[in-house]
Parts: structure tokens; sequence; C-alpha cells
């Protein structure tokens, strides 16, 4: 019966935007060399000044996103700080031989890691799309197509710089992750919210990584297992009975939003009712709350040793997905389930004195890790989805029913 | 007051060794493809057949050594068992063009992967060293040897190969880990107890990794630190300020073992005070008890996920260690830290039920991952430090003052 409380669900999470955003407005920019400092203690020290080019991009998109689309941040001050952001991505993130983007970077620039994923990549291309709807600059959005050009090549036809030049080994396994799919969904959606001409460009990308992203459901659609064949099929081992539920649960919210734009309301049943619904059932501990991390489809013990943390992204992309799937169905269930992540993370992972999440969290809700910014936690998700819940609330506040 | 508890201890190790070594017989062993299966769940089920080669070798290592040294496995069975993982290794672990040994295979013997570090072909080179001492046979002794040489090549003069051929980047940093020198160490020790002959052909290298064993020591000898720049001195960050515990305290008994072998006293205080006392003291958990996994000198948030897990393998090498020390010192503080970790380990660890302990445990001593064996845990820590402590037990039992 969560319906009477959306007005507090919007009053608490617009208070907590402000908050978070405002932690790092005042603690992450670095003046000297540009982009963000992202290792940040629970009050904002420095504690390492590396820079991780997925959270300095991520950074880029969400103040070019808050400028955008949220009237307390449509100010010079963060247009500013996303600029320098992009600056320092566009002079320091790409390898010039091939185009692709580091990992890491030191804090003046200079490369520490090369990742054989495309991560950076895609967060590098968000980035710079965002940045080309703030600024309305050519300059951003020709970086931004020419990256997705270069996308879709690896994925598509060779994966050879992905590789690092490395051929595969003879017993490597031909394993596709959930997770390229699910960014390239997430990316081309960026694109076309930019320049809607795009859609002809894209359609055979989204298309396929609808079709890359479903052959991840698995044993008669009762899980999605985060690594499948290249052709759709399960994979032997823990590899292949591997579960992370926060991940299908995120790729159900891009999926639902791809199927609510282009009417296929079928890919939308099966978004809710099979990345949703099946994986937060599974995933959610019953014993001390939270979503798990990482599980086997066997019930064996994961081998990842993180496995039954509690992890912040997890929880906000939940939060996303069940108040998406709340506003396509109005269906009471998914406004309860987005209100029991709603009260987990208010009561474990929200910090109301000083800002931002405390991201990582032991099985029993207690806070493991207590900074606010490191290697893989940034501003992004917590802001993102405080963003996009508020903006779903507010639609909600105005139009309660379906009719 | 632990003095009176050398029988007790004796008896229950003895025991537990025989029922470790009795799980990895049964469970583990492919008649098929040769080699060892590694994933093994509580009851020894196989629940991925991958074969990880730090653990092939290890185990290897492990059945020779208990076919020289421990009456009970003195046996046929045992040593077949160790020749077959050797011919799957000899067969199957190398690259022939380099020389270099895979992390992981396939069950049958293709490569998955291959690691940008030297720590396979330690263990391989162990692993040969030992079954040389077993069977008296040349081929062994060759091949230890030869990947001896190898890996002094590729510590001391040139690293391509480790580095798969890669440059390195413009912004990494220089770091050098406590775990080579370590390991570096351990190999050359086994080498000697094989042919003591080799002790002039080594003697450089042995000095030399105690000396970059000991430039982790810093902040005027009040921490050991894991990584340390090439000229020995503390590194910015996150990186540099690494401690892990276990490590150190681990480097501590190969250090005393070697300082008492060479009659260096002065270095024998220092493994002791430095390399076990300190980073006992530091890594001990007052409230929950076992030994934290990572730490920051700073005392921040390491950015390790597992940084609060209570691991086997610290509680095993730390039981060496301090059993070691005491049998050198017969202090009796020292038996009482043995005896604390003892505690620890037989009210959490030790599965009497079925065999090898539980690895992965929460912060508060709760069995975080069932299994046995696993993709970094198989036969060999438990059983290494069983039959060392027994071996050291016996003797204190035989001598129970220094006069």
């Amino acid at each position: 019966m969560a319906e009477k409380r959306l007005q507090e669900f919007y009053d608490e999470i617009s208070e907590d935007l402000t908050r978070c955003v405002q932690f790092w407005l005042t603690h992450s920019h670095d003046n000297k060399y540009g982009g963000f400092f992202n290792c940040l203690d629970e009050n904002g020290t420095v504690y390492d000044d590396t820079k991780h080019i997925w959270l300095q991009a991520r950074q880029v998109w969400m103040y070019a996103k808050l400028y955008n689309e949220e009237e307390k941040f449509t100010t010079q001050a963060v247009l500013q700080a996303a600029e320098k952001g992009a600056e320092f991505l566009m002079k320091f993130a790409k390898d010039a031989s091939t185009g692709r983007c580091y990992l890491i970077l030191t804090r003046d620039g200079r490369p520490i890691k090369m990742q054989r994923t495309i991560f950076s990549e895609c967060f590098y291309t968000m980035a710079m799309s965002e940045m080309a709807k703030a600024t309305k600059q050519a300059l951003y959005k020709t970086e931004a197509v020419q990256m997705m050009d270069r996308l879709i090549h690896w994925v598509r036809e060779d994966d050879t710089d992905i590789r690092l030049g490395r051929p595969p080994l003879a017993g490597e396994a031909r394993s596709e992750s959930l997770a390229v799919p699910m960014m390239l969904q997430c990316v081309t959606h960026e694109l076309l919210t930019l320049d809607p001409s795009l859609g002809a460009r894209y359609r055979d990308i989204q298309e396929w990584s609808v079709q890359k992203a479903l052959s991840h459901v698995q044993r008669d659609g009762t899980v999605v297992l985060e690594n499948v064949s290249t052709s759709g099929t399960e994979l032997p081992g823990s590899l292949g009975r591997l579960m992370i539920p926060g991940h299908a649960i995120e790729a159900g919210w891009f999926l639902l939003r791809y199927a609510k734009q282009n009417g296929q309301d079928e890919l939308a049943q099966k978004a809710i009712d099979q990345f949703m619904n099946g994986p937060f059932a599974r995933g959610w501990d019953d014993e001390c709350g939270g979503l798990y991390y990482f599980l086997d489809a066997d019930r064996y013990s994961p081998v990842q040793l993180e496995w039954n943390m509690k992890m912040w992204w997890v929880h906000t992309e939940t939060m996303v997905a069940f108040l998406m799937a709340y506003q396509h169905t109005r269906d009471g269930d998914h406004l309860d389930t987005f209100a029991r992540v709603y009260d987990y993370c208010y009561s474990k992972h929200v910090d109301k004195k000083r800002g931002e999440w405390f991201g990582y969290l032991n099985r029993d809700g207690s806070v493991s890790m207590r900074f606010k910014g490191g290697p893989w936690k940034g501003c992004f998700h917590v802001p993102r989805s405080l963003l996009y819940c508020k903006q779903m609330l507010s639609e909600l506040l105005k139009r309660p029913t379906l009719t």
C-alpha cells in the first residue's frame, strides 16, 4: 500500500539529490589538472588522486544531465565543471593509435591501465552526447558519434583492438556478458535523445542489443545468466551459472524504456517479468534485507568473494526499475517493491549528514567501506537514480492513475 | 600459558592433517584427463572442472612432500597421484614459445588465461623440485632448475615475457610487490633442500630476495607495505598504503627459516618483530577475532571489497609463523599467539565432519563461501601448515626447553 507514500518519496529523494550533488560539487573538482577526484572519503577527503575513466566520464554525463534537466543545477558553475571534465577526457582518455579509451589515468592524465572491455568507451560516448545537448557544440556530437561507430565496429566486426591485439587462447570460452548489450542499449538511447534523426543509423544495433540481452534468459525463462555462449546457450561451470540480480534488474529498466518508446508491449512484459520480478525474488535476502551481489543458479557458493555484499548501485537501479514498472502498469506490487528497496536504502546506504551514499555494505547492512567515492564508485548511480525517481514521482503525483 | 597444551595441539593437528589429505585423495583426482579437480564443494562435489595452475602445481608439491615426510602418506597411491599431476603440468601448463606457465586451463588442458605475474612458474618449480626428491628422477630436477633460471632472468634481467610483450604505459607506477621476493625465497629454499650444492648458484637471488623483502618495511619499521617503489620507498595513494597482514606474516616465517639456516640472528629478529609481531598486532580484529585481509596504513577504508573477510591461508600461515618463532625463542608470548589463532581456526575454519577447512569467512567468523576448493584455494595451505606445525610440535614435545 505504498501509494500513499508518493509525496514522502518525492520529498526525501529531492532533498537527497541536492545533498548528493552538493557533495561532488564541493569535494571532487581538480582545479589544477582538470577532471575529478573520484576517491573521496566519507567527508570528502581525497585519499587517492588516481582518475578512473568510467567515473570521470560518468560525472561529466551526470553534470550535463543535471544542467539539462534539473532546474536547481542549471547553473554556469555546473556547466563549467562538466566542460572542464570533458576537456580532460578529450585530451587524455583516448589512445591515439586505436581510439580506445584507457581505464585509469594518473592525476595529470598519464595512462596507467587499459582494459579488454568496451565500457570506458561507452561512458565516454555518453558524456560527449550529453555535453552536446548541454552546449549545442558540434565538437561533442562528433566525438560521440565517432566513438559509437568504433563501438559498433569492435562489437560486431572486429574485436582485435578490444583484445589489445592478443588472439584468444585455445581453451577460452567464447562467452558473452549481459553488460555489453545492456551498455549499447543505454548508449544508443542517449544518442537518440540528442538527435532522433540518428534512429535509422542505430536501429540495427538497438535490435541486436535487445536480442542479445534476451539470450541471457535461460532455463525456461526462470533465470537471467550473466554469461552465455555466442550461440545463446548456457555455459558450463561457475562462469555459466553466475547471476547478478542487480545487473539483470538494471537491464530490465533499459529494456522497458526501449519497449515503451517503441511500443513493444511483449518486450515490456518480458523486461518486467524476467529481468525485474524474477531476479528480485531470487536476489532479495529475506534474512537481512537488500539484494545479494552474485548468486549461482544451482545454489553453489558463488566464487566471487564479495557475493553477499549489498551494493549501492544494485539498489539504486532496482529503485528506478520498479518505479518505472509501476509507472507503466500501475500495479501496486511494483510500488511496494520500490518502497521495500527505498526503505532499505534510506536506513542503510544514505548519509544524511554529509551527502552521497555509503556504497559497500556487509551482508547484514552495516557499512563495510566508509568512502563515498572509490575506484568503481563515483558521481553516477546515486544521482542518476535520484533524478530519474524524482522525475517519475513528479509525473505520478500529477497523474495518480493510468486513465 | 599455552605451554601445557602442546600435546593437545599435536593430537588435534595430526588428526586434522589426515582428514584434510583424505578429502583431496577422495574427491579431487581426474582419472580421465589427469591433474586435479580443484573446485570442490563442502562435501567434495565438483562444481567446476576448470584447472587452476597454481593449485595443480601446489597439490603435486603437497602430495610429494607428504610422500617424502609423513609416514602415513608414504604410499604408492599418493606418489602415483603426484606423478599423474606432474605429468599433466609438464604436458599442458607451459607455453612452448616462452616457457611461461598459464594461469588457467580447461579440464583437458587447453589454455584459458595467462597472467602477468611469475607465480604459476614459481609453483611449477616447487612441484618439480619436490617430485625430484620423491622419485630421484633427473627429469623433474631438470624441469625445476630450468624454470628457476627463467624466473631469475624474468625478475632480474628482462620482464618482457611476464608483461606478455606489452611495454609499461606512461603513468604506470613502477611498483614492487612483497609477493615476488617472498616467492623466490620460498622456491630457492625448495631447490636447496633438493640439492644443497645449488647453494652457490642461488646465493645472489636469495640475498636479493631478503633485501627486497626488507624494503617493504616502512615508516621507521612500524609497517610492512605490500607495494613499494623500485627504489624501496613508499608509493602514493591506496596502492602504496596497502597492508596485507597475512602476507607479511607468511614472509616472516620464510625469512626466519632462512635466517636460522644461515645463522643471521639480526634478520631472525627482524622477521619476528617487523614481519610477525607488528602485522599481527595491527591485523587482529579485537572485536570478532581473526586477522583482517587488507588494511590501509593511514586507516582509510581499503579499496578491496573483501578487506574484512577472514581467510584460511592468513590463519594457517600465522600458525606456522608463531610456532616457528616460539621454537626459535621459546618466548611464551609467541606460543600464546599461536594458541589464539589455533583456537580461532578450530572454532571457525575447521570442518571436522568432512575434512578440509572452510576458507572464506565473513568478518564475524561465519562461513561466507561453503566450498573447500575454488579458483584460489586448493590442496596446499591447510595441509602444508598442519604438516609443518605437526613437525614443529613433535620437536617441541621432545625438547621442551631450548637448553
